[in-house]
């Protein structure tokens, strides 16, 4: 899609800018209400959605109150009728006093990146132009701004106190006690020693912090972004507002096609989560498209561009290594991610080492100056089950644990990508070596894909995988929706495979045995035993969807009071016969 | 549903019967034609589905041809456009040669069920009744006619080498050794040791018999059936038949409406799998859907009337002991299989041992006459996270062995009943204590699911704890639909819930290493790598939909054939960076 073409779509589908697109995700989730819990530091109010139970009929016919049930909240003020909403102004600054008053950074006057006051000097991209008032920040000469660095120094920052404060949302309100919750203090450990993240860019204060690494909930992330052939600025701030609502703990921003810069800050200033990218997509756009004509030069001036902006981690494929090529020659799939092909065509034209390898204490340093957390990509990722497991993809695990050691070095926020296509019992192994090589920092996966075969229901496949991984540790899984391998998802593929992706995220939990985990499949059990359909309903991932589902077997009010579905019918109801038994 | 609305409806949807309600299902799967390859017994031709692909290209440029992908297919004769098909006949009795053959057998002059002479002499039901020309056989007195009993004889049927036919289907063609293929004589060796069972009533002919057991490949069931208040016969014959086209292996019929006798009949005449049914359903009925009035000669009359009817196998809730009532008080959720609260009702009206456990051998006799197969239900399963893996579901869990045990005694085939919701650390305890407890009798699991959250979704959840267990070795694994916990589940419900099971199955054979399972992964994703959009359509599991998916994204035939898709486009499609680099 052309420059203009793409205007075009946004001002027909939005009115001139996406700010007018988005009215229908303001609408708040059934039966909920939005609270926030302050914490002890200055600024910290962390956002959870309160969902109101309907009462119950005790034995003695009296009614039961049954108070309401309190889940995590991902979906930012989009959710809060209170709050008022302004896509083109963007969300409020939370993080912004924290970050000021931590010190060390200066605003910076203009761009240091040319790219960046290329596209903001264009006047011919006014129309699609977020016009942001927020000041650049970067790190003071010297200084390293980010959270690693401040949990070594024993520093509990406002974001780390945000974050445990987010991770006792599911505590089961029958158990009062402590133990077992996450502290502010057990947040800053797991940060300091690289087995935790908080993906936290300065320039994101809009940001509602959260953390990623294996003693913590489960997180998920969303991909979202246009291609060349498909969809539009206000599309893609959409299918963020809209991923977030289903729960997307971030929000990877792909987008390959026109306007990626404007696109990108439409939605950073609107995102309640950390938003991710893959910084060499845009390099390689600069590039002409010629991976060989692929420079340092470029790629910094693009790490800067983003960083600036506020993307709160990049993914770096600085473990495809020029050794690792030829590993891949025997494979079925051969290479199939994105960033690592890239990298090994430049690799192979020069016949030189992977410059992102080779400039990482660079990349590093400029991390530490905006505090964006590394996602070390995995280029060499199985694209299919029978190249799972082998040497090129190990190769490059290794090269990652080596890059990781050094990024800590820096006080650099890493994370690990793994797969991909892996059969189910070879998923372990992945999680072992990573934990083994890559000394503990988080590891993220897409997926894994349990089998090649069924396109259309690969938010399946990998929920399988995903699942399993995260039981064994795996921090962030990464959604994969039914469109995968066909084509760009839509609204309605991402929520599927928002959903999908946390019912991997959350069964992981359970088998985690992460305290509190089970309330929340405790709350719905005991409203199903109790036909309090409302409330299965409204305490379930998508209420939505399970009240369709019901409607469509058995319609209207009266359905709702009922003590049977049309599964069984009421003669033959387990849960009637059982409880009058 | 009374009988007068039911047949109604059966007429308004298909002209007076189902016969006609069903010509979509006979359409074709795409680039594919029906084969049968042929056994050295008399008679043994074994459908599979060969799928056609399309050449690809050479480096040189030149054509290569990529032949035909040969796929295990349960669909019947419905798909094979050679077959006539006439529902008010009934499919073509294959089998009924060999059982004649085998001799030990009787036809009936009438019918040993009271009620279904009953149902026969009722003019009433003339209108929705299937005017069966079978007649009806039963082993001669003191004989056993079990595939059990010919497989301990060192009997090799014509079932057997059939169903060992099938399992090499995936083989891949490009391993052209014999090894690690199934021979007949294994899977005698199985049946008779008890680890695997062949469900195949002599009154059921027209099945196309299939091997259930941890050393064949994962099978998957489907249930269908009406419930009081939803569904006619024509959709439940047109249900089964849409369940086997996307990979049913077998089918339960969970009946609890108006007619389940002729609906029974219509739908066994017509399966090539086999049907499954819960005798205790129609047995309450009978008594009036008062659990109290059940009485051992109610149950009785049901089994025989059904096994003449040709089910192939039945479950039946012997397992749930009175003193396992008790247990299930601390329960979260209780009692949640129909069956099994029904019979602790029965217990604990009447202080008495479930009829069914005491009558064991008497029923374990009745199987034998006609080889009906026994799914030894699990009443107990708990129906939430938090009963998982309690007393009372192991307390069955440890009867169910003792009844293994004895129906072996009389040559009667064998599998157990398991879990319902499990969280996924807790799964392989499942299927551990079953292998110990039973004897390695095949376990057959409704998913597990591994979280209560998500209703609506609930394919999903079963599908990762499915896969998991069929890993660890469960040998049928039955479909969760997305209306679970919701209401009855329409066609599009079966197929979605048909296909996440069919993904957990296959994910479980790729974990086991089954010989040929990878096959078909690894034909799909040399198509994917070679841009073959078709073939990776028709290779996967439900073709339509993932060509529809395609479709949705880049519409028309020349997106077929381009190189690339509109997830990256094709300046960045790694497969195509990879092939050229």
């Amino acid at each position: 899609m052309t420059k203009d073409a793409a205007s075009k779509d946004t001002a027909e589908k939005a009115g001139g800018n996406p700010a007018h697109a988005l009215l229908c995700i303001r609408e708040p989730f059934p039966a909920s209400r939005k609270i926030y819990i302050e914490g002890h530091m200055t600024g910290v109010r962390v956002p959870f959605r309160e969902i109101a139970l309907t009462p119950g009929i005790a034995d003695d016919g009296g009614v039961v109150e049954n108070g309401s049930f309190r889940v995590y909240d991902t979906s930012g003020p989009c959710t809060d009728p209170a709050a008022a909403i302004d896509l083109s102004a963007g969300l409020a600054p939370v993080r912004a006093e924290w970050i000021r008053q931590r010190g060390g950074i200066d605003e910076i006057p203009q761009s240091e990146s040319q790219c960046r006051r290329g596209r903001l000097a264009d006047s011919s991209l006014a129309d699609i132009r977020f016009r942001s008032a927020v000041k650049v920040l970067r790190a003071c000469p010297g200084c390293r701004v980010t959270q690693m660095r401040y949990a070594r120094q024993g520093i509990v920052t406002a974001e780390m106190e945000y974050a445990a404060i987010r991770e006792n949302a599911g505590a089961d309100p029958c158990h009062p006690a402590e133990s077992g919750r996450i502290t502010p203090e057990f947040v800053r450990d797991e940060v300091a020693r690289g087995r935790a993240i908080i993906p936290a860019n300065i320039n994101h204060p809009e940001l509602e912090p959260m953390v990623i690494g294996r003693n913590f909930l489960t997180k998920i992330n969303a991909n979202i972004g246009n291609s060349p052939l498909a969809s539009s600025v206000s599309e893609e701030v959409e299918k963020m507002i809209w991923a977030v609502r289903w729960g997307a703990d971030t929000v990877m921003d792909l987008s390959t096609g026109a306007n990626i810069h404007e696109t990108r800050e439409w939605i950073i200033r609107n995102s309640p989560v950390p938003i991710g990218t893959v910084p060499i997509y845009q390099a390689l756009e600069k590039a002409g498209g010629v991976p060989a004509d692929l420079t340092w030069e470029i790629f910094r001036d693009t790490l800067i561009e983003q960083a600036e902006q506020g993307a709160d981690y990049f993914t770096i494929h600085a473990g495809v290594l020029l050794d690792h090529i030829a590993l891949t020659q025997r494979r079925l799939a051969g290479i199939v991610s994105r960033g690592g092909a890239v990298m090994a065509r430049w690799c192979r034209a020069h016949n030189r080492e992977n410059f992102l390898y080779t400039h990482w204490r660079d990349i590093c340093e400029i991390m530490a100056a905006y505090d964006i957390a590394i996602s070390i990509g995995d280029g060499l990722r199985p694209g299919c089950i029978a190249d799972a497991n082998d040497e090129a993809q190990f190769a490059e695990l290794r090269a990652q644990g080596d890059l990781t050691r050094i990024a800590w070095e820096h006080d650099v926020q890493i994370m690990n990508e793994g797969p991909g296509h892996i059969p189910m019992h070879l998923i372990k192994e992945n999680m072992d070596k990573q934990l083994e090589w890559c000394g503990e920092a988080p590891f993220y996966t897409l997926g894994p894909l349990t089998t090649d075969i069924a396109p259309g229901y690969d938010h399946i496949t990998s929920a399988i995988g995903g699942a399993m991984i995260g039981m064994y540790g795996c921090a962030l899984l990464c959604y994969v929706t039914p469109k995968e391998h066909l084509g760009l998802p839509d609204k309605e593929d991402v929520k599927a495979g928002v959903i999908a992706c946390k019912i991997a995220a959350h069964a992981a939990d359970l088998a985690k045995g992460l305290p509190g985990a089970m309330a929340r499949d405790n709350a719905i059990s005991r409203a199903r035993r109790e036909f309090r359909w409302e409330d299965q309903f409204n305490l379930s991932l998508a209420p939505d969807t399970a009240r369709a589902l019901h409607d469509a077997a058995l319609p209207g009010d009266e359905a709702k009071r009922a003590r049977y579905c049309s599964m069984c019918g009421p003669g033959f109801c387990a849960m009637r016969l059982n409880s009058a038994s």
